[in-house]
């Protein structure tokens, strides 16, 4: 199927939909996707390819009163791109599937769907695929990412004297949240990184070009959260420092406290920024090169020792375990 | 990740979940998975992938009295992996997703994730990954089946002249839910059809292989409803035969007539059969040994013609549209 071509489905209000809403899905290279939309299965060509899904739950992951239809499929969308940001893998497109009542699909599927497929072309994506349902409860998106990874960065590269770095500031997603909660309209810029949270596609891409990450991961448990994944994988212990976490300034200046702003900042999540390991000192000299290429700051917050979880603390100064402070689903 | 890692993840019981029910993925070959669950993405292996994404929604797809959480999952696996019967491919595993309420997480979820590793083992597949949400409504299921395709059977292969074949025999499993809907137990044959639909995987591998489809689909919404399908992405007609339908036995059995079975037959959908075309007389030699060896039979149910759409009719005589009978979600 070529780039320009319609969906070719039967008949059908179901289908109908899927025409309205696949059609901007066509624009893909054919090095990449053999079959797009309307198929039954897509059909991808690659040597290592990384896939990824992610659920988004009206209730729990956003609510409809905070955000636009577009904005709630832009979202959804971003936080799998952003598992193929944590691998290093070149977006090729996603496969997008949405449940959804029978009142809402008119005011709210196709914009669902234009949201997710700006998020795609952003990185350099299509949509794919997907499927569409009615649900009696409350709108589900699962966004499934498909990217190239020839040279996956893992989890578990980290070893004993690297450092962890982390690209961005944190806290503003998860503060934004917070305020929503209790009614509240969030600082402009906190409400834009909730709302529209940004897949470190590129940043990725690059430090993996240049041999830099040993392991990675994108923050969306909380740095804290994170930081225990790769420990975990990786076989070792993480010792942060609560000095050195950039915090956003929307957090920094609407916090009641350095300790407040700091918990949004080391275990809020939402952030979508990466965490990285490199060998010590491998970073030095790119540090300015990646800020300006970016506009995007990188900051060490840590580094990696003998032994197990993730901790506070400086070089040559005490150890206390962090308290697992990531978002708990259950 | 080799075979038989456990899952390194962080502290959490969100995490302890994914640790209980992820450990049975870890049975696949690393020809064809590089990474497996645990990491940001799965990476896969392979020259053309074929991937599909199918949701299966509490209260539209089934309802939580009528089936064991084990045969939930088992079903909303089979059915993504159906898709990947429908192009010819060889299944290489499904990633899970899964939105289901903190009250039901203990009793459904771990079962559930069961029922999808049994639906995968059974084709040759292994899990490798997911996700795991908590939702204030249905259980909501999304499985993203992943196999090789390196020579797909499209919908689009269809030409004037061809065969319309198709796998096994119809209406069972909406019939099936026709009883559970009226709050009656159905026939133990169509409740198995409805509970537990058999990916045509090793069918349509054997029918690929011998380069017999032109064009393939697989029987999710109804006989009518994918010949519309495949008469779409063909740009031909396609012409069904009535009389040449087979009906499972417990719809004849069941049905309050001829008329009656046959509008589960035609348009109940669920069955999960295959259809394919074949140029004329490609299948003939072909027949009994499929049979033999699968223990299912084939049936000629149409012929394509020039022109669009689906009709009833016969070789040489009239031809009546067909009403679009396929279920319809909205």
């Amino acid at each position: 199927m070529s780039g320009g071509d319609h969906l070719r489905l039967g008949p059908g209000r179901e289908f109908d939909l899927i025409r309205r809403f696949l059609p901007r899905a066509s624009r893909f290279g054919e090095d990449d996707v053999i079959v797009g939309p309307g198929d039954d299965c897509t059909i991808v060509r690659g040597e290592g390819l990384a896939i990824s899904t992610d659920l988004t739950v009206e209730g729990v992951h956003f609510r409809r009163e905070w955000l636009t239809p577009a904005a709630i499929g832009y979202r959804a969308a971003s936080v799998a791109l952003s598992d193929l940001a944590a691998v290093g893998a070149r977006p090729i497109g996603l496969l997008s599937s949405l449940a959804i009542g029978e009142a809402d699909v008119e005011a709210f599927a196709v914009e669902i769907m234009e949201g997710v497929h700006t998020a795609a072309e952003r990185v350099g994506g299509a949509v794919l695929g997907g499927d569409l349902t009615r649900s009696p409860g409350p709108i589900v998106i699962d966004v499934v990412a498909v990217g190239e990874a020839r040279t996956p960065v893992l989890r578990s590269g980290a070893a004993p004297g690297d450092e962890v770095w982390i690209t961005g500031a944190l806290g503003a997603a998860s503060f934004a949240v917070a305020r929503l909660l209790l009614g509240e309209r969030p600082p402009e810029a906190a409400m834009t990184a909730f709302e529209r949270p940004i897949p470190r596609v590129p940043e990725a891409r690059w430090l993996v070009e240049r041999g830099i990450p040993r392991a990675m991961i994108d923050l969306s448990d909380g740095l804290t959260g994170d930081a225990a994944h790769l420990a975990a994988a990786s076989g070792v212990a993480i010792v942060l420092d609560p000095e050195a976490i950039p915090l956003h300034p929307a957090v920094v200046e609407g916090a009641r406290s350095r300790v407040d702003a700091l918990r949004y900042g080391a275990s809020g999540g939402e952030d979508y920024e990466l965490c990285f390991v490199v060998r010590r000192g491998a970073l030095d000299d790119a540090v300015v090169e990646f800020e300006t290429e970016f506009a995007l700051p990188l900051h060490r917050v840590g580094v990696v020792e003998a032994g197990a979880g993730v901790f506070w603390g400086r070089e040559g100064g005490g150890r206390d375990p962090v308290a697992t402070g990531a978002f708990q689903h259950f």
